[in-house]
């Protein structure tokens, strides 16, 4: 019996969307607002899906708790109340778009969990705006 | 890398579910009082979700602005305010249940998008009831 | 010690903005597009406010089943999958717009509670518009 | 023409996390807090997901009353205001993990349904963990 | 300048609405389903709102995360994942509903504040059911 | 019957908290993470309600298109993906904390209203923590 267990956790960010190697002016064309230089910022809401078969001695899939210290370290303690475009090394050279922050996401997660379990995430910019990624 | 893109959007209307072919009391019968023939309304929620590749150079699946004018244009400027009956053309002669209206949403929005892209529409009625289609 | 007691509802109903005493074209130019002569709708939802003390020997303010029972007899039954111009006695010549709608319902409630409690109304036309009455 | 119809549900209950053939001290490693003796307790949120095609007579896949009702009868008189552990046969000698709750959910209403329908069942715990169960 | 400063948290707890000195039957015409002898639960959600002048050095009412600490050892740690009525002491002698919880919560809380500060506690037992409390 | 109606918004922005005046180790025992010089930001969520008469000709307090443009012109044409310190000059002097941006959406606002009407501004920088001020 696969289960999937999904875990919300939310962290607080500034980014800018642009490429270092176009002008601003075709940043401005393409990304508009949010190229703003100054930055802005989002609540980032994030679910966290597991799915795996449950563990009859258990009852669980994945303890809550062990996913939720792994989206700590991984994504909380990484991103929260930081620049993306500054201070989060990904995005250094990677444009942080909603799509490019879930799949970085996702990567992050990934490598902690047993290779039987499959992983979506679902990453919120804003309460209309969000992504999806599921490694395919 | 194909990650999915959603965009939420609402509108208000009003309807009511009947089949003009079948008696006053067969339709009573089938949809109780959703066939109230002074009609009754939602605030219908709406999630598009595109399913795509993201363009490395961009970062973007689509841009969501693109997303938001078509369900801007297709969806809430054609029902928004409306009676869903008497006022949209696809429901002339189409029951407007949720069902319904999520196969007449899909096929107005796909019809603008690349067709290598997926969408998948979820139409909430109320909070409590929705439904989802994509196209198979 | 007074405390308040909410309980929340919804109902889902038709209506018009507009008033018979006055021309279309000022109708529309007042009402816009809420003045659709083919009506269009809403989930309201609902939140209605007792205060009083509390009872010692309960522990109760008042027994929230009685408040959910006023508020299905005076509200639910009597709006939900109504249309309100057409169906709903108040609003014969009563322009429900939300305004009105709330002092409506305060009224309906009010009369069956203990007079020594207070009440509010809050009615939510849209998550994004709505109103509040405390009968002042 | 296959479309989901969801129904949104709740319950409350009280659970404790734990098995009869482990110690108090192994069951306090592996289920922290869950594993109080006195129980705690949850507003569990439930979704419902039917997926079937489309009535061409109805417009609907299954009407959500009949939905609704089963959600009503299997679940939310079985579970609600209940002690899962002591007072819910299922979970006699089942640990009440979110996983196998709603397993034991989906199994409860899938045999009310057309078997042509396929279901999937999500159940809130809390807002930020939840479950997913489609009989794979 | 006086502003007000909300900070929501949230725990889960069984509890159970009964009377010791009234026997059962009179606990169950009164308090139903709620009255319960192997317990039922809930999650509870917390909005904490302190009102008080702007410090004009820091731009803060209170520091937030003052506020969340007195929060989380009066409120979470001591209500979290119990049994209210066996486990809190406040409870011991005092039925556990919402109105009487969210009073114990406000007195927990006031102790903590400077006195110029004004306290209004919200306490969601579900939902649709919630209670304030403001110390008058 | 002074009713009240409210309108919701929001904005995206980054900020910073920090005095100018202040040593970079003084802003950062006092503002922690929220002092990080490279920015970090929210979506925030924006109510304002303002209370007044219904106009018996129309059944508004006010109509809620105009409160919506004076949101937008003041609030959200001026904040959105907007960085609070470096763009806005409101923020030129003053440390962007919840409780001095609701004060300056407050001051914005209430210059447009008739003076008979009430405001009051409700600001969540997060939807957990958030802040209200009605001009005391």
């Amino acid at each position: 019996m696969r289960v999937t267990v999904h875990r919300r956790a939310h962290f607080n960010a500034a980014h800018r969307l642009y490429r270092k190697d176009w002008s601003f002016e075709k940043n401005d064309q393409v990304f508009g607002k949010c190229n703003n230089p100054n930055f802005h910022g989002h609540n980032y809401e994030l679910i966290a899906s597991v799915t795996g078969d449950i563990d009859p001695e258990t009852g669980y899939v994945i303890d809550v708790k062990i996913l939720k210290d792994i989206i700590k370290s991984e994504v909380e303690d990484a991103f929260d109340h930081k620049n993306l475009n500054l201070e989060v090394p990904e995005f250094q050279e990677l444009n942080p778009t909603a799509e490019n922050i879930v799949v970085v996401i996702y990567n992050k997660i990934k490598k902690h969990l047993n290779p039987d379990f499959d992983l979506e995430v679902t990453l919120y910019e804003t309460p209309r705006n969000f992504v999806t990624y599921s490694g395919e």
